[in-house]
């Protein structure tokens, strides 16, 4: 081990099922070569003094780790001022850490690019390296990013019983999927969709203006096609003043530390439009459901082919990081267009290019009029969420 | 084919993952000897006349059926009466039926116990045999029910990956399980629990009365040791009257044909309990999330163990129809105490024992004063979800 070479690695934000997966890539790849330290709850236990050294996990629980759901060293919703971003650096320094490795979305990279800048004008050699996850799929100059496969195959594999279900008993039903900015995670209800009849039939994200006169009549129109309709609504659902929905329908909000409302963990969406169906349209069975943290977190479905890039993406991001001796953002390039075989390629993107951006759902993916993705969606998303889904078949 | 030989084969209730397993038991086993008819829409095809030939389906096909959620020739909520009952054996007396076979849960087999005896008393021969399946488990004289399994699968994945993200940004989280009367599935919350200070950290059923100044202690007490609590609370809690929670905070409701207020498909009592917590013990971060449908349609995590018994409960019905020349219930024998390993054993229930009651959980399964399971719970529910489970760890 060489002894001035130490690693510092921390998680941040909403966790996904395979953010340990780079945990563990980093660690394994790290492994005999740094001294390795995880900080508790992300930047918070910088500050906090609340370090731990992952020098002597076994690999069996590495391995277990990897497969394990949530941040298995914390996260935090902690943004990071000046003030904090001092305090963080001269924790650094203390600890002479040269590579901080800060596995997160939107929010972390940009932690990650104030410390990084804050450093370079102290002239305090320090390597800030941000390792992409979010199940929204919202980070720019990136294809994809890990956890998002694992998040869409769920929500497809959740949409595509519910479709046999809701075929049983008919009515209409709303699925309110994650997703604040971006409707990559309500798209991906539509992955394992075989027929027409199928549901979902509708799908609503944040990027098209959200019309509620629109809503029911495309719901009334399937419904009187098929006997009933599945819909999948992204909780970020705006007006065309980009106003959220909810917040229009909600009286009381709560804020985070980033000034977003809360749209999780709550059902008040789902119930507030289920209630606007049965009283306009006259249809007397509906349900909504809200899909609320399973998404990010279930154990039991998680895509190998998501697994494998978020661990590669810690393994690369360690490499690179030697390769190229200064702060970035490593990413997944975008795919070749007319490419037929899916391929994942890694890539270094500056630090202020990502930072803060949020990616949403191109053109070329949804057709607004219908209210439902494009063919094109299909194939980007399908790779992503691996082999292994049941075959299924019904009589009626 | 003995051409005088008609069985007739319907679903009927809130469908399950395993449901199309029992079909394609009794579709398999019946194959060739007899000519096999499926009702479409449980016994609301009977008296519609949608029927569909079950004879020429490719093993295949049965294969893709059996592993499909959903009823596969459709279900219904009605519960037939006097007249309702009077149509159906007329149809079935046309159609020379000898053999009815009804896949449901409580009120599907009170139906069938109504054709039964409406058909002794005009000497119609007709055997009705009565195939269990309810995620709810609330089934009497079954040791559980085809279904529950597989429910309590998801629940147990579910809530093992919410104790690592929970872990992960601390606060505490409500899960409604489904459940009117009994407290099976919201037990199996805590199936895949490792540590004590794993979630769920408190359980409420519909069997205990709840008392939500209790609920609020508890809570407190749970967030004070760890920063962090964990509840899965059945949407059918209710008070020592014997009322709905839900009813007393619901203006509004919502009654299916058998009298039963709509419960899932709504938020409303999660984000009341939510709100309750917030306000009383000004706890910051509180959500709720109502697992909903997924919880009996979830296509990606079956228990293989229930699979085994849906499928050969089906098997097993027709073989004991025509060892016992009656109508019946075929059920899952009570296992015996104290033996080591779990094995299954069929045997055959009258219809007027199982018809309409409601199995609720044992005491010596729940502790009321701590609101949670004992371990006698545990060693009963485990060997039901199967075997593939993943292994977990976390640093923190």
């Amino acid at each position: 081990m060489v002894s001035d070479n130490n690693i510092l690695i921390a998680q941040g934000g909403g966790p996904t099922t395979v953010i340990n997966q780079s945990l563990a890539g980093i660690i394994n790849e790290a492994k005999g070569k740094y001294n390795i330290s995880g900080s508790i709850n992300g930047v918070n236990g910088i500050i906090n003094s609340k370090f731990v050294s992952l020098n002597n996990l076994e690999n069996k629980q590495l391995k277990m780790i990897a497969n394990t759901p949530g941040a298995a060293l914390g996260s935090t919703r902690d943004k990071p001022d000046k003030k904090y971003c001092y305090e963080i650096i001269e924790v650094l320094k203390k600890k002479k850490i040269n590579k901080f490795f800060y596995i997160g979305g939107n929010d972390s990279s940009d932690s990650l690019r104030i410390i990084a800048e804050r450093s370079k004008e102290i002239k305090f050699p320090l390597q800030c390296i941000h390792v992409p996850k979010t199940i929204d799929n919202d980070l720019v100059c990136n294809d994809h990013t890990p956890g998002y496969g694992s998040a869409a195959k769920y929500v497809s594999l959740l949409f595509s019983g519910i479709n046999f279900d809701v075929k049983s008993l008919p009515g209409v039903y709303l699925g309110i999927v994650m997703g604040r900015h971006a409707g990559f995670l309500t798209a991906a209800s539509s992955i394992l969709k075989e027929r027409n009849s199928d549901g979902p039939h509708l799908i609503y994200i944040p990027e098209i203006p959200f019309e509620i006169e629109k809503f029911l009549y495309q719901i009334k129109s399937y419904h009187k096609k098929y006997g009933r309709c599945i819909v999948a609504i992204s909780e970020g659902i705006q007006d065309k003043y980009k106003k959220l929905f909810s917040e229009k329908i909600k009286k009381s909000t709560e804020f985070d530390a980033h000034g977003n409302i809360q749209l999780s963990g709550s059902g008040f969406l789902g119930d507030y439009l289920a209630d606007q169906i049965k009283n306009k349209l006259k249809i007397k069975r509906v349900r909504a459901d809200t899909l609320g943290y399973p998404q990010r977190s279930f154990l039991g479905c998680v895509s190998e082919v998501d697994q494998n890039e978020a661990y590669n993406i810690g393994i690369n991001s360690l490499r690179f990081s030697n390769k190229f001796n200064k702060s970035f953002s490593i990413g997944i390039k975008e795919r070749k267009k007319n490419s037929s075989s899916y391929k994942v390629e890694f890539t270094v993107n500056e630090l202020s290019d990502v930072a803060g951006k949020t990616k949403t759902m191109p053109l070329k993916f949804f057709d607004a009029k219908n209210s439902y993705v494009k063919k094109e969606f299909i194939n980007y998303a399908l790779p992503l969420i691996g082999k292994k889904i049941p075959k299924t078949f019904s009589i009626i």
